[in-house]
Order: C-alpha cells, then structure tokens, then sequence
C-alpha cells in the first residue's frame, strides 16, 4: 500500500531534505523514524527538496509500506484508534522533537509528491528591525535597514501571472525549464515582521530565496520597482542580486487536483 | 551612572533569570556581557527572576556602569551613534542569539526594576491540536485534548480585581504576602493556539504556571468554572492542580510609574 504524509519540521539542524555530504537530513530522519515503526525499510519522496536551513508546515510525502500498526479497538468504540492514527502516533513520538507527521492517509498506488502537484506555497519571513530577536533568530531574516513594504509590495505584485524565471533561478538545475505561473504573490507587514507568500504552479531551485533578495533591496531603495520587470526580461541569473539567506523560507502548503 | 534596558530572551537553554546551581542563567549572561563591552564588572537586577526554560520579550533591567560607549560622531550629523545606540549594538555584538537588548536608557540613580515596577504581563502559550508542532516546543505548552476555551475564558475573567492568591503560589515564597491586584486575565484562541494573557501589581512565583494549569484543567472538562473562585477562597496551594510547565511563559512588558 502507498501512503501520503503532511509533515511539519524546523530545518535549522538539517542539510535540507535530502543531501549529497553525510549529515542529518529531514528525508533520512523520517525513513529512519517510519522503519522504526513498521520494521521494514521505507523509502520516502517529497513535494519539495527544501535546502538545508529552509522549513515546512506542509510539506507532502509518500511512502510504500505493506501494513500499518494494527489498529486498537473495535470500530463502533469512539476509544478505537485506527491503523492510521496508531502508526502516526507511533511516527511522532519516534521522530525527534524537530520534525513532526500532521496526517497519514491512504494513497493511490502511484502517487507521486513531487510529479502530482499542481500548486505550492511558500512564505518567507523578515525580522526587520534594529535589534535582532531571540525568538525569530531561526524562523526569520534579520534586516536592519527599514524597509519600503510598499515598494516591496507593488514589486511583488510584478510577478504574478506567467513568467520565465531563467533570472530567478539557481544556475545548477535547468532541466525543467524555467516559466512558471505565479497565482499569488504579496507582502505585509505587522509590526516588525515583512512576510513574502508566493504561490505557484512549480519553483526552479533558489526561486523565492532570489526574488527575495530582490524585494529587500527594493525595499532598501537600492533598486527602482522597475528592475523586477528588467529582470524577468533578461533571463540572465547573474544580474540578480544575492539570494535571502534559508532560514526564513517555509514551504506551506502543496496542492494535488 | 544608573541605565535601565528592555531585554529579550529564549530560556530554552538557561537555568532562570538566577539560579542557585551552577550553570548558565541570564543574569550571568548579560553580566558577561556588559562587562566585556564596558571592561568593568557589571551587577544587573532584573524586574522579574523568571524560572528556567521561562521567556521574556520585555524583561526590564538596571545596572551602573562608569561609561559607557563613546559617541561616534558629530551630534548634528544624522549619521552620528550616541553612546547609547553604540553600547546597546556593541553589547548585542557579544550577547548569543537568544538573548538581545531591544533598548538602552539612562536610569535615575535609584532606579530598582522590580520594586518600582507597578505593573507587569505575562502571556502563556498553549499549542492546542493532536500533533505537537516543531515551530512551538520552545515557546508552548503541548495540550492534545481539545480544550474549551469559553470555559477556560470564564474562568479567566474570575480572576479580574483584588484576591489572595495564597492557593496559587509557590510553597516557598510567602514573604511579600498573597494579594494582588489583577488588571487583565482573559483566554484568546487562534487556530491551534490558546493564548491567556494576564496583568497585575505584582506575582506570587510560580502564579501565572499555576493559574493556567487549572485553567487547562478547566478546559478539559475535569473541574467546573467554578473551582477558580473556590481556590480563591481556600487560601491553600495543595488544592490547586499541578502548575503548567515552564516553556509556555513569556514575560511581555513591565510598567513603571
């Protein structure tokens, strides 16, 4: 049977899903955690290969098992707990505190995470004030220098809709090519924190930590509005200014039709 | 000269704001610190000596010093750092990452954070759904029975006004006597997250913890709203329910007059 997972984790301890190097990855963590469980060797795919430092609240997974735990009770009895339930249970207390199953469902025999998605979401999180904060240190990108939202926010706006990303993207993976269809793509503020969600059909590697970085400079009043649209017309990664740094992008949702 | 800083701070890896034991706490932290940038030793009170694993967004602090920083810079030139700003960054350049000084000021010279402080907040976190989340093992209580929060909410309001809250301290603090006067006491929930935030004059240790592990208890069904003013009534801490543990509480600002 195939099974699909909604997993949650902090990514700071990880080298990012799945990594060449030795090291802890999130993708490693979980098989370990469900063979565990299920004493059998499991191997898992994802939606997305998040990079090392970059988090997830619904990052999607799935993985073939012959059985799940059994389940307990009979099931007329509202205590009665479902393989599914047992076996996610089971799953999250092997898991470190880091990483966590929100749901366990049956899937279709040939259920692919990453193949089947028809949109994704990430949000990328700026802690944008003078003093540094204890509590966003892992989840956010420290700025210093106050930013323009609204510029930040009419320069989001220029993404929406179809485009080529060849600008956007890392130099390592072209393979896929690189238009898109960004569905959302917006920034707010409250208070301290500028938060940038964008969706889309499927990102190249590197695409919102490099939009990103284009936004804070916008934001700083280093660059007009204007270059988003002299950017995505060139299709040349070099004119693009730094990628944000991992720690303040979360993968949030992935939909399937 | 006397100074008086706002400090942040994630408890997860300290013994408290002091601790008897050896290990690290805050206090020795920021002491460090400050005397490393300042190169004298430093002494600093705190408003609140929060347990270990507590946190604090607006923890208020006081200590003398000879001089601070100096200024860098012509006072007309926009560009100039008053020894205050140069001193706050300097110390926040040497602090670790879940420690920060959010602000600095000149105190007057008898300025005592805890004994002129006439109002304090705290706010206690819980992360209220079946699978706990890696984004809140720090910063909340992990409670998977869905809790009514109506209930809890009245039973929140109960404790608005002047009571003894002799039934909700700890057993080894009894000098500053049991009566406080509590401004604000209300259960807010968002999503997965119920909040209770309170203010008073002052706490008993461990109040705040103890509170909200009989609110929870509330919200579990298990004792009716009613048991709030009962306890009020009893004066005696073995009645209550065991308190809530530490990484839920935040202290979120101190007032002076």
């Amino acid at each position: 049977m195939r099974y699909r997972a909604v997993v949650a984790y902090d990514g700071t301890a990880y080298q990012g899903w799945q990594a060449q190097r030795a090291g802890p990855t999130i993708q490693r963590t979980i098989e370990a955690a469900l063979a565990t469980v299920l004493r059998e060797p499991i191997r898992v795919a994802a939606a997305g290969r998040t990079d090392a430092g970059v988090h997830a609240r619904g990052q999607v997974i799935a993985f073939d098992a012959t059985a799940l735990l059994e389940p307990v009770g009979d099931p007329g009895d509202p205590r009665a707990i479902s393989a599914l339930a047992r076996t996610l249970r089971a799953a999250n207390a092997v898991l470190p505190e880091d990483i966590a199953l929100s749901s366990l469902e049956a899937a279709t025999p040939r259920f692919d995470p990453r193949r089947d998605a028809i949109q994704r979401a990430y949000r990328y999180r700026i802690w944008n004030t003078e003093v540094r904060s204890p509590f966003e240190r892992r989840t956010a990108w420290h700025v210093r220098d106050t930013l323009d939202s609204e510029a930040m926010a009419e320069a989001a706006r220029v993404l929406f809709g179809e485009h080529d990303f060849a600008s956007f993207q890392g130099a390592d993976h072209v393979h896929r090519g690189s238009v898109r269809i960004v569905s959302h793509s917006a920034i707010a503020r409250a208070g301290d924190v500028v938060t940038y969600t964008i969706a889309a059909n499927s990102f190249a590697r590197h695409m919102v930590r490099n939009i990103v970085g284009l936004l804070v400079e916008i934001g700083r009043g280093r660059m007009p509005v204007a270059t988003v649209a002299e950017l995505l017309a060139a299709r040349e990664r070099r004119l693009a200014p730094a990628p944000a740094p991992p720690q303040g992008l979360c993968l949030e949702w992935v939909r399937y039709p």
